[in-house]
């Protein structure tokens, strides 16, 4: 129980606006995007500057009060529920765009920015900000750098870590700290900007990011490639991939997401097909164009059918219906497990083969999509927690599948995090020795534990 | 003093082979590259397996003995001069490369391996390892990584922090710990990858990593383009980069720099060019073209005379000139202080002034170099150390130089780190709060303060 005298001093900070208590209030705060379990917090910050986010942390510390940072809470791994009660700290005022150098190709941002209109932002002024994950229109910047999130593009791109030059956060003594900065290499101290990219909340409350811009690609061609068989489908990622071609986006989803995101869209996919590649190529035109010769050519060689979309137009429908596949999975049974296993490229076939396997040993009901250029696919198992015996099955469904993945030099999280649904997958994956060398990064940086505590399993 | 029953330990890990702790070979590990004041250590030993270093590291620990390692000493700020005594640790036996995987383009090497021959290596197999220090045929990879080396193509293809997918090190229990795998994407926990680069070998002993290749470009062209003005230099860099285009090198001599290097190599440099560039441009043959095209106005537009390399021979003699400008410099005079200012990259133009204000007011010589297209620039001060009144300007003019640096939104270090040399300036440039959590990092995993003590000032 946080003091009455204590929360007035939370008010004092961020002013009768930007506070709330009422247990109405504080059960908006309770859950994320994920399936776990909600617990409430017991008051709700909303900070407008750096220096208000320093006496957050300073108050929360000097009082041995939890503390969980959220963006938009649209993390799919219960990152933002505040198992241990305390302070939620919203980012969402912390929204503006400091500043666009289209010269030196990098901009500053407040945490707070949603991602796509940060995107649009800096497509307005001629530059390219890659980074997309699905959940573009809702995730905040904050969020995506917390996550290291990835998106259709990571492919060629990277991911949201490859685009952080410098970030400013505070520490739980409410300092204010900077790692980083505006120029394109730096080696001044440890690399902090890479250690917050990832941390999840667990390290640091990150205001500030100075973010890499790129050139736009000046040519691309996207297609829609239709399988009568997944393992078709999977044998084209590698062969595209062995053939030194980087697509943009390499994009797959199975026959059931297709089916259920053509009736919850109507974007116009196939809904006969076992499996569909959406892929993009972009860069130099005569580049483009050599890559789609290639593109072509080892797609016919695994019997895939090709469509091109000739309109941006055409194109984004397309994407839309990708982007669209969680939610449109959601639709058919009350809960969803979407799981986020990776492997090295070449081993998309037998993770395919290994998650058939598991589909019949345990009768659940999968639908896959995800990023199978970068090894990493979405198995979403559609189930409802009420029922104690499916959920037994699933979660055995799911135990297998990470094994499966570690066997095939794989991981447990490719893009969502650990939070608290993967903290008991992490030992097996990393070993005894790197968690207790994460534990010390942790203690040594927030002794008391208040920094979300609980997720990633410290 | 090191006990004698202890230093029997060290010997028993390890095999007579590979210690040592005579005056003469203790000695031999007293310096670096860099001018710094020599320290020795007390015992230096090589350990050939991950297992060894993980039981050096608990032996050390144990006995509250400094740990330095060591790879092949090329580092320019006293990185690796055992300050506080100890135990240096070579790792000149782990030299293997595990596995190149031509498939998923990654490789497994070992810390020690040189980075020319591993680069070299991975060409055989038909891809493409970019980072390239101008020290790449002594470097270790080990060192690069702990360093965050940069290197001629860091403009189009980043820095080694780029290219390092996973690792795996030694803690001070004698845990082994692993961070990343082989997976391009990947989520669990920490980004330890991310924190051990640039890590100076203050937070772990690496022993192998998981390194990203690339396919080679397709084509290639370079050029060397002489200018009558170092400020029409300074600007064709910024207007390469505004257009646009980014070569894959973009480096800068100056005439002082021009001159020595001509003598010492006679690689046929223009000596009366006030300063000059060496361009590459490279990717698919469509696009060099175009690049090439664009370089070659924006030159003409700054009153560059361009010069492109016919052969690769050609090309090789004036880059193999570029990667001799310190060695040569260092033929001049007993002494030479290399700096590693760098700056937004339009800033080049700015820098350079500041820099030719700071040689007339402290009268100091300066040869410089680097990175142009990084906006990080190497001016070097030839000088003697004897010379108390010539050193007291030195330094003074490498603190306006950084003082400079910072005001043009940039950082003391670039490329080559903080070791004991820059230690100094960070706090100028990263603040209070920052230093201290860099020492609580610190703290948390290595609570006795033995791996590589005082360096970055921890
Ligand atoms: C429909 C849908 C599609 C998705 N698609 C993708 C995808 O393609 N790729 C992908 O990677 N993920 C995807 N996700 C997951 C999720 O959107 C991302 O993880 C996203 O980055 C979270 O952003 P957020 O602002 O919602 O963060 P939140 O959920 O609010 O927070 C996530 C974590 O970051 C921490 N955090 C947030 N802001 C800060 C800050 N300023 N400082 C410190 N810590 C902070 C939180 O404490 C929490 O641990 C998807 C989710 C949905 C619902
Ligand atoms: C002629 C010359 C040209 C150079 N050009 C460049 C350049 O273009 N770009 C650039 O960035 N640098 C350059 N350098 C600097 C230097 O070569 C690089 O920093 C290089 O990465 C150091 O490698 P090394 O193996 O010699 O490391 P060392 O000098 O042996 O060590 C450097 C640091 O890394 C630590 N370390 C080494 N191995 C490990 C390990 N396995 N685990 C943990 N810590 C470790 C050491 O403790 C030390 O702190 C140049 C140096 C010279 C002399």
């Amino acid at each position: 129980m946080i003091a009455k005298s204590v929360l007035e001093k939370f008010k004092g900070i961020v002013g009768e606006q930007n506070y709330w208590d009422s247990p109405a209030d504080l059960a908006l705060y309770s859950f994320d995007s994920s399936v776990e379990k909600p617990a409430q917090p017991e008051v709700v910050v909303r900070p407008e500057s750096t220096e208000q986010v320093a006496q957050i942390c300073k108050l929360c510390n000097d009082n041995s009060i939890p503390l969980v940072t959220r963006g938009s809470g649209t993390n799919l791994a219960g990152g933002t529920i505040p198992v241990t009660g305390g302070c939620v700290l919203l980012m969402t005022k912390l929204n503006k765009i400091l500043e666009i150098n289209v010269k030196d190709m990098y901009a500053v941002v407040q945490a707070g920015v949603i991602t796509a209109d940060f995107a649009a932002a800096v497509l307005e002024k001629g530059l390219f900000y890659p980074p997309d994950p699905g959940s573009q229109k809702m995730s905040t910047l904050g969020g995506n750098v917390a996550e290291n999130a990835g998106g259709l593009r990571g492919l060629k791109y990277g991911v949201t870590k490859d685009y952080v030059m410098g970030v400013t956060f505070c520490d739980m003594e409410g300092n204010i700290v900077k790692g980083g900065g505006k120029t394109v290499k730096l080696c001044t101290g440890y690399n902090l900007t890479g250690l917050m990219c990832q941390s999840e909340g667990t390290l640091g409350v990150m205001t500030e990011f100075v973010l890499k811009l790129v050139p736009p690609p000046k040519a691309s061609k996207a297609m829609l490639v239709s399988f009568d068989s997944i393992m078709d489908a999977g044998n084209t990622v590698s062969g595209i991939i062995t053939n030194h071609v980087l697509p943009c986006t390499l994009e797959l989803m199975d026959n059931f997401t297709i089916k259920t995101v053509e009736e919850a869209t109507g974007a116009g996919l196939p809904v006969d097909a076992a499996a569909l590649l959406l892929i993009e190529v972009d860069g130099h035109p005569a580049q483009v164009e050599d890559d789609y010769q290639t593109v072509l050519k080892v797609c016919r060689e695994n019997n895939g059918a090709v469509k091109v979309a000739n309109t941006s137009e055409e194109k984004e429908k397309l994407w839309e219906g990708r982007r669209k596949s969680l939610s449109s999975l959601a639709r058919l049974r009350p809960t969803l497990v979407l799981e986020d296993a990776t492997v090295p490229r070449t081993k998309i076939p037998d993770i395919l083969v290994a998650l058939e396997e598991i589909r019949q040993k345990y009768n659940v009901t999968i639908g896959t999509f995800g990023h199978a250029g970068d090894g990493n696919l979405h198995p979403t198992f559609l189930c409802d927690k009420r029922d104690v015996e499916e959920m037994a099955r699933v979660h055995k469904a799911v135990d297998e599948l990470f094994a499966a993945a570690l066997r095939l030099d794989g991981t447990c999280s490719g893009e969502h995090g650990i939070g608290i649904a993967k903290a008991k997958y992490m030992v097996d994956e990393v070993g005894e020795g790197t968690i207790n060398y994460m534990k010390q990064i942790k203690k040594g940086i927030d002794a008391k534990n208040l920094l979300n505590p609980t997720k990633m399993g410290l």
